[in-house]
């Protein structure tokens, strides 16, 4: 399980970077805490961060257990797509929110990909 | 554990389809990203999904952990009232956010359940 | 991997303290559902809470994976620091949110130890 444990950390470090490009944005956009609305491009910071976290609490469930009861390269090669579809999904949003599409896509996909497939995985056991 | 695995599965493929319905509550509401506030019943499910969220993140080491250190059926059960719980959480919010406080229950006392079960569960063999 | 586990719960149940908090909050304040703002006080709690899930999701793989592929005890110590860091971040907050740097640093520094730890520890049996 080392190839998907390193994937799990990738993806955390990613999402600790984007929670530092937050900070970052409050203070280049004089955004102060607790506040967290009043510049547009803070928001798409913001939002980033805060849709990452909705999808990484369901990839590292999903991809654990993808690479338990399917297969680990498998699981951590589709690790690796969503954690570079999500830099395409900052990159976008921040340029424009209507461009977040492909990187949406990108990062979405493999984790219904380790959900669906990890459900077969450990369903087959099951019955 | 292939019960367990099972029923963290269902309840994060049940987050992910409330993700959804805060999207189709987007179009249906006029609510354009990176807004989260605008029409009352957009608010609804998107408080929904959040909560979710915040209960999810809980849910899914303390089923693991009670699994692993008291019992994975036992686990598994109080897993399903849960995800049966997180369902009627949505409906009665939706309808009302008064309504939402059953759902609540039958969501939350599960987890509270699973929670202290695995620290007895853990903590016992620690000593 | 009993301390680990055991850690690992404790910090679930501090979040769902800090959960309660906001509620009562939301009472004492009269911020009611859905709205998230309203009352400076209010706010406070609320982004305490938002802030701890956002490290929650970090923390708890962390700890896990430092545990496996570094050392349970060490992680478990480690924890224990995020999860006191946690309670000076919340009392800081809530009093000045200028005041919540000590805390935020003293649970933050942890989880990046974690992070990096493990990193180290899975990559190195990668390799």
């Amino acid at each position: 399980m080392e190839p998907v444990a390193v994937v799990i950390l990738l993806a955390l470090i990613e999402y600790v970077a984007f929670g530092m490009l937050v900070g970052r944005a409050r203070g280049k956009y004089g955004v102060h805490a607790p506040a967290v609305a009043g510049h547009e491009v803070f928001e798409r910071y913001f939002r980033v961060h805060q849709n990452t976290l909705e999808m990484l609490v369901v990839f590292v469930p999903a991809i654990w257990l993808f690479g338990t009861y399917v297969d680990p390269t498998w699981a951590a090669l589709l690790g690796l797509v969503y954690v570079v579809g999500r830099i395409l999904y900052l990159r976008g949003y921040v340029a424009d929110p209507a461009k977040r599409e492909v990187g949406f896509g990108l990062s979405v996909l493999p984790v219904i990909a380790l959900l669906l497939g990890a459900l077969w995985g450990a369903g087959r056991q099951l019955l």
